[in-house]
């Protein structure tokens, strides 16, 4: 274990460019988790923890777990809590952040089995939203996750957090576009939900398997030309003067729909 | 309309000490509406704007809308950028706030209907969750929402925000405790929402009318004291390492169940 008081020591500043940066992200093919119970989420799920940073406090408060974290990780790092804050998303940190080697879940999309059911997200913009769409989608145990690479970052640390560790659980693909994958998969019934009271209502819907519901951005829906590669649209009936639903409210409905 | 370019100004101080404290809108009765569309639903649903501060970018750029806001605010009151960052609690400010009365709508839960369906919502602390929460509630048409007290305040600016204006129009009342609302309506047929096998699953119950639906705190749940008042304990079925869903998730799930 080494022990660092710097907050130019090359790992934490490191650390701080993932905090904020997506491209720094990609660029370095690795990402924060935050947090005891997402960094122990992460070994329980298998992902390749390069860098455990600690402080003094959490190590002493929950030693069994930091125990199993630091025979995992590659490298642990002691810091102080003004450099931890440094690193951290959350405003009472909890004094464990791992840096995680990004998630390869491509494979578990090579095979889409008859049964298959799919969330498809179209350019979801909010990382709260993406988070808790996870944590949604691994709830009522959705077969995986598309998304569009104009998609908010699935890396970013209130994903991450937001998700309850399901991001490290759930399988998920980015792709160029919703299109592309739905041309890729003909077999797969499409659905894009819409605010159109011309679409079908959800609770008028035969699901059709394999299929995937496709879900749009926050503020301007699905792209249109997203809408035209689905074969349905169904809609979430809505009364009053409400126009729309919050985006992960719309995409749990849906699931919950869909897993019926 | 008056120009004020200082911060110590009286009306300026006072919406910043409303942003930030429930004690001081408590006190004072008053709570902040911040967004053009916002001010426009505080406007449309009667509500009283006690004050209204524009930038002049903002007034120029949304003339009409301004003219009719102007009319109904009973002061009016323009300021530079960086004042008006102060009052605002997002990060890239419309130039629209409004200090509004704080809303009574106790008489709208004098009579109980027979067909009358509401959502309780026992100690749930997140602004963002009960913005959405009210957001769901009135998309879905329930009949009102009961808040213990010891919920986050309804007034806090984040949660008048998320709930998209809903605040304004739905019914809502903020009791001692959802155990007491329960005692004192006892013909209302109560649903406590858990996390437990043993419960009903909720694709399985059938609502008696009038019902209300209990959702707890987002960490620990429903109260013992609450649990023990209701009828029923009902949940919603999880796969996965899922532990449980998102508060605004699972309100909005057991809300469309509850109200098809």
């Amino acid at each position: 274990m080494l022990f660092v008081t710097s907050k130019d020591n090359s790992n934490v500043k490191k650390a701080v460019k993932l905090k904020s940066s997506a491209k720094e992200r990609r660029k370095s093919g690795l990402f924060l988790a935050e947090g005891l119970r997402i960094c122990m989420d992460a070994v329980f799920s298998g992902a390749e923890i390069q860098t455990l940073f600690v402080t003094e406090k959490a190590m002493q408060k929950h030693g069994e777990d930091f125990a199993l974290l630091e025979e995992k990780a590659k490298n642990v790092i002691c810091v102080n809590e003004n450099i931890f804050a440094l690193m951290s998303d959350t405003q009472s940190p909890q004094g464990f952040l791992s840096v995680i080697k990004t998630l390869d879940k491509t494979n578990e999309f090579d095979t889409i089995k008859g049964d298959s059911k799919y969330l498809a997200l179209d350019n979801v913009q909010d990382p709260s939203n993406l988070g808790t769409v996870l944590r949604s989608a691994e709830a009522f145990n959705v077969s995986g996750v598309i998304l569009s690479c104009d998609c908010c970052d699935i890396y970013n640390p209130k994903v991450v957090r937001g998700s309850m560790g399901a991001v490290f659980r759930i399988p998920f693909i980015i792709k160029s576009s919703i299109k592309d994958f739905l041309n890729e998969n003909p077999q797969i019934n499409s659905y894009a939900a819409v605010v159109n009271s011309d679409a079908v209502s959800l609770t008028d819907v035969k699901f059709q398997t394999p299929c995937a519901i496709v879900v749009g951005n926050e503020g301007n829906g699905i792209k249109a030309e997203t809408e035209k590669a689905c074969q349905n649209k169904i809609t979430i009936h809505m009364e009053g003067k409400a126009e729309s639903l919050n985006a992960s409210v719309a995409a749990a409905i849906l699931m919950w729909e869909m897993m019926k």
